[in-house]
């Protein structure tokens, strides 16, 4: 972070208010444009919503997958989780939307726990409490909708005899030099943490490995995991004979707290999909808002949705544009107050929690038919 | 290395002519005195001519291991090889050791094979290259004699499983600044050199964790090795709650080139035991000698054994300190020429070669029943 950015975009953290526009420069990934929804439109059913609303609004070589895809190449999906915790409506926005992908494209998806990485990166969680959470994040992968035939979930230590393989041979090509480069890593920081780049990278190229040929990949993503793939997946694919992994990228949900904070040693400021309709419900009535400071303020001069996390959990749960714009203009115009907002947001996740909850439980009966085990 | 020292030791090389009376003091370890070969004298049935030849020099800890088994606790050996060509004399001076001790104290032996770390260091080598000298290795591992119900063999790559998940614990308490000042790595290095220090101290601690018991470890190995178990192993056992390793150190059996050079990029600096006795008899009529430039000064003013590796190679194959004795006064006195003194090493190394290579083929039948593996 240096001192003109007022925002902070690592895989460990992210602060401030984001600058999407400005991520987009400095990483030097391109805008999801009108171009490659239009392209995308002729290989899909429909274009989803996190699309249309670029809740996905960044990427890396689009094209060339689509060129690939549309030359009869198919590519695999590749995501991941750090299980550090119980999973929270956020962490859903790219497992959605890669589900969304595996339907339209028939593509096969490599799902990464990294455990290690969790356990490793902090002090207090044991390797057991890492491990504990891969299982417990993946039924929520599940509860997504992913088809068994076509999906492997696999732990970093649970997997290590196959990953392990790969990963010194991506290590043999980073230097500490270059880890430090793209992560900051400092001479306290520990030598599992400075190998883990390798253990993110290599499923890029697993199903290439396991099937003896190069196969494209994509990779839906938050943009705070861009580091991995462009600082080692990218940089390491020719040198090991594999295509570049494409990417796509998604916004951050802001959580419930003042200025769109999510802690996860706040548990009141995210909604967790083990939360009951009825503690969500009360987060939601306890949160920030973009509306004013009092009910004559907000009827005479509107609030403002876009710092809103009711308005943003709104883009993520209501299908249609319609019902987004009806809330926002009531919002804007002070014809919707806050705590009707905030009721009627409490029942459309409500809702989602106990559809999602009924499928996570489901999901305990199949878990063992995703789970890549060496 | 520094400036006034006239030799460097480390796990990637030794150079130069080594003091090992410095050694000890630089690694900070203790020499093996009388007082240790006494204690030793109660549990065996005869101290080993490595012992009494002190080819064994140095130890850590040897009289806790020795406490502990006196007490009831046995311990376990861990010795390995980084398998990054064929196997040298020299590299079984340590298993021979080892095999002797797991007679002795029926001691299970846990013995490591770094894949991973040869393929890591060596710029030319692929991973199926080392994982190929792992097979060939082993069988030299096991032609010396161990049992095959106490002894485990594995390849750090093929038992990963494993060993990723004890390794990522020891990774967590070891920062790149100490793993930095105990190896000497750069800010070039790349980060699976770094990363593998977790490695080979790994199996430390591995029966430990498959039993779910604290066992006491004791590793033979020619001191370049040490730097792990002193900067990471021994650092980190007592916060996993294990007991430190124990440690037996040998010295290095010079190579046939001028100085007692043994280069893996001269061949002829080293007798393979996959050589013909043919092949090692021409190595060893052409070797550098501790022998004055001519016959008659020779006999005249006798040779210098202590530099010589024809002297070395016989403390290594010779059972008796007899021999060794009659040779070495004969080389002094000039009364035994270097051309009869190499006749007769290279028929004791024909002899032995043969029957090692025997073992070894008998060993291909028996391998699996060594092998550990996920």
């Amino acid at each position: 972070m240096t001192s003109e950015d007022a925002f902070t975009v690592t895989p460990w953290e992210v602060k401030g208010e984001v600058d999407y526009d400005k991520l987009i420069q400095k990483f030097g990934t391109s805008p999801i444009t009108d171009d490659i929804v239009e392209r995308l439109k002729k290989h899909v059913k429909e274009i989803h919503p996190f699309l249309r609303r670029r809740i996905f609004f960044s990427h890396r070589d689009m094209d060339w997958i689509l060129n690939k895809y549309e030359s009869g190449e198919k590519f695999f999906l590749y995501t991941g989780r750090g299980p550090s915790g119980h999973t929270h409506l956020g962490h859903l926005v790219p497992w959605i939307f890669t589900q969304y992908l595996q339907k339209e494209f028939d593509a096969e998806l490599y799902f990464q726990m990294t455990d290690d990485e969790k356990f490793l990166h902090n002090t207090e969680l044991t390797l057991d409490q890492t491990l504990a959470y891969t299982y417990e994040n993946a039924l929520d992968v599940i509860a997504c909708g992913f088809d068994p035939k076509k999906t492997f979930i696999f732990s970093d230590i649970e997997y290590s005899k196959t990953l392990y393989k790969i990963a010194v041979k991506i290590s043999k090509h980073i230097t500490f030099s270059t880890a430090k480069a793209v992560f900051g890593f400092e001479n306290n920081t520990n030598i599992g943490m400075i190998f883990f780049p390798s253990f993110q990278a290599a499923p890029c190229f697993l199903p290439s490995v396991l099937k003896g040929t190069n196969i494209p990949c994509l990779i839906p993503a938050a943009i705070d995991q861009d580091n991995y793939w462009r600082g080692i997946a990218r940089e390491v694919a020719p040198k090991l004979g594999f295509y570049k992994p494409a990417q796509i990228h998604s916004k951050f949900i802001p959580g419930l707290g003042k200025g769109g904070k999510m802690s996860a040693s706040e548990p009141e400021t995210a909604i967790f999909t083990v939360d009951t309709p009825a503690v969500a419900h009360k987060k939601i009535m306890s949160a920030f808002t973009g509306g004013r400071a009092t009910v004559k303020e907000q009827k005479e001069q509107g609030g403002t949705p876009e710092i809103c996390p009711v308005y943003h959990y709104y883009n993520l749960l209501l299908k249609t544009d319609k019902e987004i714009e009806e809330v926002c203009s009531g919002c804007k115009s002070g014809s919707l107050l806050c705590g009707e907002d905030k009721l009627r947001l409490s029942e459309v996740i409500g809702k989602f929690l106990t559809e999602h909850q009924r499928k996570r439980e489901d999901a305990k009966k199949i878990i063992e038919k995703f789970m890549l085990r060496d």
